[in-house]
């Protein structure tokens, strides 16, 4: 009945949002999702966490949602701040870092004196107007500016409330400097295709699930996959009438996305 | 010899990085422009200023540079604030406002009950993470977002160093809500216009002289004005290749610039 969900081989899962909605407290799971991600691995599926979060190491945050009762590990968890890492060696960058405190240990083996380049994350309350000044000088003494940002979302739903997300200061910072900023996370075609390749499965037999309609419906689509938008997090009934991006389909939320593509199995 | 400085009837001058260079402690008067400022008066010229300044009222402004030597009144003053309360009120909007503790008393008269539209300032330390996620839940609460910004310069110096100017956190707010701000002050063509109407002033017969290559000269020029840029204040050399603007001359600085007009009256 549900074209969208046949042939599949492997699901990529955005987190927040669809997991569980975040907030001070450390979050509350979304309902039946616990038991989705069970019944996905009990499927024989190939599974991965694809998620721009960057509030954390890939290590604290597993450590989270193990706590919230999930049945995930890091390997499974694909993530903006190792991506960036590959790229800052392969390159020689030396990062001047704008991100949240708990994310910094992701970046230890990575020469940070004498920075030719910023790196922007989720830094949440490091957002001061003293640290976006240091990093806009840093970026402004350069030649050519060279600015990195892990993922650019809008904005993000917190259980007391909706908060600015990283793509709104790298818009800040890209003006600033009149430059334009690197991507590392969704919607960058590089980062899905590397979280495919962790599942190995072709973007033809995945799907991907996300609250985000735009980095994770639109990027997801644009590398050849099928897409769901979940009506929870931060989805928004406007979000059904996105000018250039049409889900294969919404969903209430996880656990009635895994019904209907575990029955054409 | 200098064939624009001809036929000139009435100056307007930028303040900040023309007349003296900002910082924590006040400012310092850049050199010869104190009496550079009573000579464009002496000689006969009109006069006004033409600033995006939005850290203070324009009474405490003309009391700041008052105190650094210049002649200068309110009356001769052109600036974002008072402009934007015209439109608040001509539109009957109720602003939230992300502005200068300072600036807060020119919107004394305007009522802020119930916000329809959020008005940004540089706001300097009041942009803290709070501050903006509360200006953009304001914004992405309505229809149609209606943001309104004083200005939308990239970044100013102060003594102590460059600093991300309003335009930077306008883009941020844009972004996130997918919307488009409306600019009050330079470049705003109808800014430029009321000052020149201040001073009775036709465009073809003014010079502006600023030190922003975008706000004062880019901006001046499209209203018919001519425009200097001085080296003074946030000018950097890479300006003098701007893709864009042309300015009519390069001055070393406020004083050279009068020196030159008045040689041809």
């Amino acid at each position: 009945m549900a074209a969208w969900a046949r042939a599949v081989r492997g699901l990529l899962l955005d987190v927040s949002g669809v997991l569980y909605d975040s907030g001070g407290d450390g979050g509350v799971p979304i309902a039946g999702s616990v038991e989705a991600v069970r019944r996905i691995k009990a499927s024989g599926l190939k599974l991965q966490f694809c998620t721009n979060e960057t509030q954390a190491t890939r290590e604290g945050f597993v450590k989270k949602l193990q706590g919230m009762g999930f049945d995930i590990s890091v390997a499974e968890v694909t993530a903006p701040a190792p991506a960036a890492c590959r790229i800052l060696k392969e390159r020689s960058l030396r990062p001047h870092l704008l991100v949240h405190n708990d994310l910094v240990p992701e970046f230890a083996e990575i020469d940070k004196t004498n920075p030719n380049c910023v790196v922007i994350g989720d830094a949440a309350e490091n957002f001061t107007y003293a640290n976006l000044n240091e990093a806009f000088r840093v970026l402004i003494g350069m030649e050519k500016p060279v600015l990195i940002s892990l993922g650019k979302g809008r904005y993000y739903k917190e259980t007391d409330g909706l908060k600015l997300d990283v793509g709104a200061y790298m818009k800040a910072l890209e003006y600033a400097c009149d430059a334009q900023a690197e991507v590392v996370g969704k919607p960058a075609k590089m980062f899905f295709e590397s979280a495919l390749a962790e599942m190995g499965v072709p973007p033809q037999q995945a799907i991907m699930i996300g609250d985000d309609i735009v980095n994770d419906v639109g990027g997801a689509q644009q590398c050849g996959m099928r897409a769901l938008q979940v009506r929870t997090g931060k989805y928004r009934p406007c979000d059904e009438n996105h000018p250039h991006v049409k889900p294969d389909a919404y969903v209430n939320n996880l656990a009635e996305a895994v019904d209907i593509i575990l029955q054409q199995l």
